[in-house]
């Protein structure tokens, strides 16, 4: 005896993203004009760097317009994004008394915004939340494209769903206060972007990516700008990374390894230039980049004050093995993406992006790194 | 500057539930015939009661038609329903090299397929997954609707996701090697039903109940039948719970807090039998049942050997507060869903189906329990 469901239905998971400055009363003036709704409790996430920043002067702002608001703060670091400090913040809101009618905001960088769209997709079966990123990386990658998630002790981002949020706010002026090698690992993902999908973009930061150190207001928007609208030409189309948005894991297949193996002593955008050029030379061997090309890509990626070889204390057979770990392995084969010279992605075959590639192969590539 | 982020689309969750005997020879041939794509692994979770019973068996009939399959087993019951077990079943799935292309078969009852369910949805942001429900409860409630989670200490079920199965088996004969308290359990929540949405299938279960326990064909299909239909005219109409699918939590204000302030020493449906009761009771008090009509609900939960009252060990006080960890609560309020006579459920305005009642009354029934 059959009995068939249908559960077929239409989503909008549709939202702005608004680039600009001192952005946290805009905020507290959405929610006020109802932005999630009738929902009076915010449970504002962040971390120990960013609290004292932006997340308390947030949280006081929501508590002056008359609603609920309270902090729940993680030590900073990748080494924080894990399933214990989701249990944490959890049982903190819980203890709290926050149940479904509430909506979760989170205030920081990448490990904030992946581990609070998690929290905030899991509550109660999932409550809205909103990203309020503090960083360039977060700007360019994590806070939006509705990627969440936690790394487990084998790899990063293996256990995570996909939660768009309600809203994300990209504060420029909050990368005033990042650490130079915060904003080159944000640079690290805005070099990929350029790469796969937009040349223009790529001869604009050949020409101006030392302004971003130096806060330089037009070009910081121009680059948040850019990032969202590469970022969101993909995953418009391919929200739940069934093909095209493979090509955002340009670089990530080493990146991401090399990420973990070397416990978190690289920050992901430093792991990821390694991982792009890695990405480069191999595709520079396959005939999919020029060698004029190739050392473009090299030349910005150092120019944006990044590593582009493999650091010292990095164990390469280790580094080898922990790439299969890596999401986008099939029939446990390697799959790598590349770059199609500059500002486009190598396709292979229908909807398929990653091309097998041997461990003899890459391990090879490794070894002159 | 803003950016609109338009992520708009068509979903199809539907499925099917296959209601039989001896099924899973069928789920094996559903597999070879593409019910979950051109997907070759499989992780076969089950508890420790339901592998030498069933999970085995059906781990070996995949692997003989060719794919792989693993089993993950953890300890049977609702204690083992925990962030932790998820983790402990996510860490052997991973170290096994289980990635994105794999499906999970959760294979047991209401813990098994709660859990798998959500394993299966964070697990490399999602995997398709399939129930294979063993027992009467998990057949009535807990392996269709897409409701997953895990508990927390605090409360049940806070922690979780809504995800939809592939496939439903819901196997008859995996009936005849429960104990009489599951069965019981079972039935605690076909009687909700039939209270909630369908008058003839309680006047059904009037004429029949008995028969189940002697597992009497007819009867179990009819009811396997029933607790679908009147499951799935709701969710259908309401799969993310913003109003009507509340009324699938008839009884369970009282039952879930007091499963939890049990330390699960009651089964879901003992302790929902006296949920209902509470309910049945308060809903007298408020004109909302006839006592006839309530003295029938309260007969047959008795005939299904259920406990109508509260048991001794309980802390009644400690049982008052734990119902503030209630998923429906609103602005910190409590609040009730109710049987309308017998065969439909109270409304109360514009798409709500949840009364406040204030501590006082329900501590007051609580009291003569």
């Amino acid at each position: 005896m059959k009995f068939k469901c249908e559960l077929k239905k239409v989503v909008d998971d549709s939202y702005d993203i608004e680039i600009g400055h001192d952005l946290s009363k805009q905020l507290v003036e959405d929610i006020k004009n109802g932005l999630v709704g009738k929902i009076k409790r915010f449970a504002v996430i962040s971390d120990s760097t960013v609290v004292d920043l932006y997340a308390q002067s947030i949280q006081n702002l929501i508590v002056q317009a008359g609603f609920t608001a309270d902090l729940f703060v993680f030590p900073a670091g990748e080494k924080s994004k894990t399933r214990q400090t989701k249990e944490f913040v959890e049982d903190g809101m819980l203890a709290k008394g926050y149940r479904r009618d509430c909506c979760i905001i989170a205030v920081g960088g990448g490990v904030v915004t992946d581990l609070s769209g998690f929290v905030a997709g899991t509550f109660g079966r999932g409550v809205p939340f909103i990203n309020f990123a503090t960083t360039l990386l977060s700007a360019a990658d994590a806070s939006i494209g509705g990627k969440t998630a936690v790394d487990t002790p084998l790899a990063t981002n293996l256990i995570g769903i996909f939660n768009q949020p309600k809203k994300v706010y990209l504060d420029i002026d909050t990368w005033k206060t990042l650490p130079q090698r915060e904003i080159s690992s944000g640079l690290s993902e805005t070099i990929k972007h350029a790469c796969l999908g937009d040349k223009d973009f790529f001869g604009y930061l050949e020409e101006n990516i030392e302004k971003v150190f130096d806060y330089d207001t037009k070009t910081c928007e121009h680059i948040a700008y850019l990032n969202c609208k590469i970022k969101y030409s993909v995953v418009m189309q391919d929200e739940l990374e069934s093909g095209l948005r493979e090509i955002l894991n340009l670089g990530h297949t080493v990146g991401r390894a090399i990420e973990t193996v070397s416990n978190y002593q690289l920050l992901h955008g430093e792991a990821l230039s390694i991982g792009m050029i890695a990405q480069v030379k191999l595709g520079k061997e396959l005939g999919f980049i020029s060698e004029k090309n190739a050392n473009r890509v090299l030349e910005l990626y150092k120019r944006a004050k990044l590593p582009t070889e493999i650091p010292y204390y990095i164990n390469k057979s280790e580094l080898v093995k922990k790439l299969y770990t890596d999401k986008k392995i099939r029939d446990g084969k390697l799959r790598f993406v590349f770059q199609k010279e500059i500002g486009d992605t190598m396709c292979f075959g229908d909807n398929n992006y990653g091309k097998e590639i041997s461990e003899n192969k890459i391990a090879e590539i490794i070894n002159t790194m």
